[in-house]
């Protein structure tokens, strides 16, 4: 089993900064936070200064930074919970972590507070298994191992560039089920982290995430915006059809995806009643979006997470712009995110 | 949310004695086992006379009657953990439930005593999600729903075939990991179920299991059988490959695979450092074994699972055929369970 060795200073942790006050949110993660270099970028909709406590390591930009480097007119968009992809923009580390400003650390079964950063770091520290599943799950995990069958050649897996984590209490529904059940809490800690196989596609919810920035940044973007998107996640599909984009590029080159722990516990925000009168945009333009990753095959000459993502916008354009202009808009978005993140990196 | 509702007499639990004393085993499921009824098919390698306590309503069979049925020359064996598959045969349930004779009861994270059996059925009986993950796992079990992304097209889900269910204590490991680790011992309860994606392969295991007879029975056979099987679990991999056969069949019909819950309680049995004189036919077979199952695909004219059976059968013979004779072996026995399966019905 061959395991990476991360130090503290590989590490970025980015939080969207989609309410002011950010006290009690970085309280409660003091113990985990402070070890490590925060980039706090401010939801350039946000009127107010930030507030942040003292001792944290950050750097914090707002729409004044976003502005300079992004230049006035583009089609990509850092608005609500957008605005952390300008931190995956700027970061020069290797690994990234984000967790939502709604998110307090989890408790475990044993009632011990969940260290997220460190699950998070092992998860993208050990392989993972794409090609075979694993019944007793992350083969890597402390006290488990490969059951009877699983091929020996496929053991050493490959390299985990995506760790999807979970929540307590406020599960990530969408409108019409939080709305519809609006008394549902999530209260099952599952003592588990597993591989998503190869070419299965999940719904990755970008409030706890982790990733491998050096190998999969560029596929972490902003680009799905709805028309009438809001600032409660249930409103929004960003996210969503970013971890497709990156699943695909993930499968693609040969990386691994790995869901389950660590938990984060969510907070409450939003009325999910007022939602309800919402349209719904995103949970039908599903239907489209699901098939199309699904079906979507890079070609061998997409060697990286920015040929892949170029590839990703050209056929969105082609197969899904006529359906809805939502689409061409995403499409032009990537290429532009894709230029942006060449142009950052040359000149810093 | 669509649930079938299953009366306990629609339930064969089928039960492989390795052992002659079933006493301490069926003592330890009576709360469980005592209400369904219980197919005993002794291994017909074994000496001495069963023993079953009282109190069960049950039917045993033993090497006379297997020999009646099956005839006195044939490719299909049903010795060692192979017996279990002569009471597959001979159900008329639509469901079947089996688990080994050295598992008892498992305890879940609060201590409470595991029913496997009603676990089993509510797997069953709730629909299997294949065609996109959930990261929430089984949207079916109390308390779960469907994450925000998850198509409204593909909630509905399908109809689960089969429910593997996972081992505490001793984990089915194979023989090198169980000799080279003899002190690892699985602790981690994972409370969870899970559907296995289409077009994933995972290592079932026959230790506890459960399967819709009615619509995948015929794909869960005895046929592929190492030259030096033993009477061990580590030693084999039958169960191995007839998972990877059922899963290719539920993959092509649109049946759903669950795993996860319930979980056993395996107690020790076999010497580890014993088996690592063994030469490890399995784990070498399986190199070859898992990629063929990966890209089998079955063709239009295969709408049952005995035809599923039969293709498959035919493409074992000629791709994997002339690298091993067992193939051949496995390729035949599966040929004639799929007649068998056929005679018994009409006998019936």
């Amino acid at each position: 089993m061959s395991q990476v060795s991360v130090r503290d200073d590989e590490v970025d942790i980015v939080i969207a900064a989609i309410e002011p006050d950010l006290t009690s949110f970085l309280e409660g993660w003091r113990a985990v936070f402070s070890r490590f270099h925060l980039i706090i970028i401010k939801d350039p909709d946000l009127k107010g200064e930030l507030r942040i406590p003292g001792g944290f390591n950050y750097d914090a930009y707002t729409k004044a930074d976003i502005q300079k480097i992004i230049g006035p007119s583009n089609a990509v968009t850092f608005s609500g919970y957008s605005c952390r992809y300008f931190g995956y923009l700027l970061s020069k580390k290797k690994y990234i972590i984000s967790i939502d400003d709604d998110c307090i650390p989890a408790k475990d079964n044993e009632g011990i507070q969940v260290d997220a950063i460190a699950q998070h770091i092992n998860n993208l520290s050990t392989p993972a298994t794409p090609f075979f599943f694993n019944t007793l799950y992350d083969p890597f995990c402390k006290g488990a191992d490969f059951v009877r069958g699983y091929p020996f050649s496929l053991r050493s897996g490959v390299s985990c560039a995506l760790s999807c984590g979970l929540w307590l209490n406020l599960a990530d529904l969408d409108a019409p089920t939080q709305a519809l059940k609006p008394a549902l809490r999530n209260t099952r800690y599952v003592d588990a982290v597993l591989t998503v196989p190869v070419r299965s596609m999940m719904p990755l919810s970008g409030i706890n995430i982790a990733f491998d920035r050096e190998v999969v940044g560029p596929a972490l973007l902003p680009s799905f915006r709805l028309a009438k998107e809001g600032k409660i996640r249930w409103e929004t599909v960003e996210d969503i059809w970013t971890g497709m984009c990156v699943k695909v590029v993930c499968d693609h080159l040969g990386y691994g995806v790995k869901t389950g722990l660590p938990y984060v516990w969510r907070k409450e925000r939003g009325d999910a009643i007022e939602s309800l009168k919402k349209e719904w945009e995103g949970v039908k333009l599903m239907e489209e979006v699901v098939p199309f990753f699904q079906s979507m095959r890079l070609t061998p000459a997409a060697k990286t997470a920015e040929d892949c993502v170029i590839e990703i916008a050209v056929a969105v354009k082609e197969q899904l712009g006529q359906i809805d202009p939502v689409f061409t808009r995403a499409a032009d978005s990537m290429v532009e995110w894709v230029q942006l993140w060449k142009a950052v990196k040359i000149r810093t």
